[in-house]
């Protein structure tokens, strides 16, 4: 074993030009792990989204890149059986039911189980991982290939990894889709989280060896992103890119003031408030703009509006206007924006 | 000039143990602008707040690390004047006020006044940048010794830094306090939030030089977190590093499926919960929790209430406790937190 455990794949590195150590991440993991260990932190529960880098060069034509982005959510810390592990799936479950990615299936299962299934079969305790990783082919290539590996026992190390820290349960989400409108089984259409328990990997950063146990998941948030945007694009719905609620918008010249003044008044009821950068816009143009982007309401203040102490509502998709009271507008807006 | 202008001492490099080029932040205005050009975007407004790693070796004794975290808002676009500008300068008075920093001064100019100045001062041009860091001592040491820096012409370039992408506005928060009790005059104890117009910079980015003109700042997020750190250790008040608003907790034991199934209800209503990681946690323990890490409230559900169909709601600092309607459980809990 290596500084970091050569056996285990520790995939983080830190070096700049001159060889000094700065930082480069290739997985959230371990630098978490490594985080506990050099602060000596006993127990955390945390969630990370990061930019990770990848060491091979991924066929970019497939949506993969050196750069991308990865989330992890962990809970560290001596705690009682199950209990924090229960919570990951709980989390994967609640993310992948709110973003309503169809159905799903999270796949269990235990580390120890399957050392117990190796031993009983004679598989030597030095090619478990590399056993692990063969199995975890099964859904990829058919058994007569995954038992000729099993058995000639030629394993590829590099295909451990993942697994290979992992020390007790394992899981991974799988979203089904049904293969073709003639029959109606759903089949597996790719891993979007994964994770399990990883008990000895603070250890392996912590110079005296003082062991954290760790549960942990990452979500796939970029292939996620990928899976809504194309779904978004087969459906002819906009994606947004803004959160943006209102437009502020006026519909003479001279009134760069008044939409300061009206804007800053929703930023601080916490609305989420934007208006164009420009001295003197058209009103059609704020109008089309809030259609572009699928604001949902427009807020106007003219010199009549002003006069009268009003703001006139445009709901975007209806076109519908009323006249708000000023000091009524910030309730009106909240009671629109109710889901 | 260098490739990225080494005149404007660009700050960005990107490599890793083999020569080739992978990430490395000094500074997240540079990759920001050189994201744009890349991209050939022409407007965005974004808010970043990620790592950067200092060259120098810090004395980390005065709080200062190689690795820290930035924080910066930028709007990038083509614009009429000054808007986009004084959003900025409304984000840093936003920010300062609602963490409630105390008083402090934004400090505005514009790299052309400067400019000008320099000009009619005789100053030859391909010596403003340096100029520039020399009149921005001018808080620091005594004008006479700017004087002469001015004069003898003897700059240090590494000073230069900051300002010498700015190309209009420039600005800077400065918090102030009363240096002694006898002394009833405001002094500056330090800069938090700093920027500026920069409208060259992402063309030096763009392969046929096409430029976005652009304005943003920096926020000093970590002198700022340590000066609240501060303020709040020498008020004797505790800092809260959760945001948990209710502890789920059970008084007696085989109730872990109650208190999972309460604080899943709880969570489903957007309510951050928690609960500890224990099968059978004695009742004074999970509110000791509560008042070491200043949860506000806790939820208890025994036997009885199971029974009766209520959770216990408790006050931690006043420790009043009363049953709730399990129904009206989250409502209630709503209407406790509303500021």
């Amino acid at each position: 074993m290596g500084k970091y455990g050569e056996d285990t794949k520790l995939i983080y590195e830190l070096q700049d030009q001159g060889g000094e150590l700065l930082a480069l991440r290739y997985d959230l993991t371990v630098p978490f792990a490594r985080y506990l260990a050099m602060n000596k932190v006993n127990n955390m529960k945390r969630y990370h989204v990061a930019k990770v880098y990848r060491r091979d060069n991924p066929a970019t034509t497939r949506g993969r890149y050196r750069e991308f982005y990865q989330c992890d959510f962990d809970i560290a810390g001596q705690f009682d059986p199950m209990i924090p592990d229960a919570e990951c799936l709980k989390i994967v479950h609640e993310i992948l039911s709110d973003l309503q990615l169809g159905d799903f299936v999270i796949k269990v299962n235990d580390r120890r189980i399957l050392n117990g299934v190796f031993a009983v079969c004679g598989v030597p305790e030095s090619k478990f991982i590399t056993a692990c990783s063969t199995v975890d082919k099964l859904d990829k290539v058919p058994w007569e290939e995954v038992r000729s590996e099993m058995v000639g026992i030629s394993f590829d190390l590099s295909l451990a990894r993942g697994l290979d820290y992992y020390t007790g349960v394992i899981f991974e989400a799988v979203l089904l889709q049904q293969e073709n409108e003639h029959v109606e089984e759903l089949v597996g259409v790719g891993s979007v989280a994964g994770g399990g328990r990883y008990d000895g990997l603070v250890g392996m950063f912590d110079p005296k060896g003082r062991k954290v146990p760790c549960v942990g998941v990452s979500i796939g948030i970029e292939r996620i992103f990928s899976i809504l945007e194309q779904r978004l694009k087969a459906s002819g719905e906009k994606l947004r890119t803004t959160e943006t609620q209102v437009l502020v918008a006026t519909p003479q010249k001279h009134l760069l003031a008044a939409r300061l003044k009206l804007i800053s008044e929703l930023w601080d009821a916490g609305i989420k408030a934007e208006m164009l950068y420009k001295k003197d816009p058209k009103l059609l143009k704020q109008l089309q703009y809030c259609e572009d982007t699928g604001i949902p309401l427009a807020a106007i203040v003219g010199e009549q509006e002003l006069a009268d102490g009003v703001v006139k509502l445009r709901d975007v998709s209806t076109r519908e206007e009323v006249d708000i009271p000023r000091e009524k507008l910030v309730d009106e807006i909240r009671r629109r924006l109710e889901p």
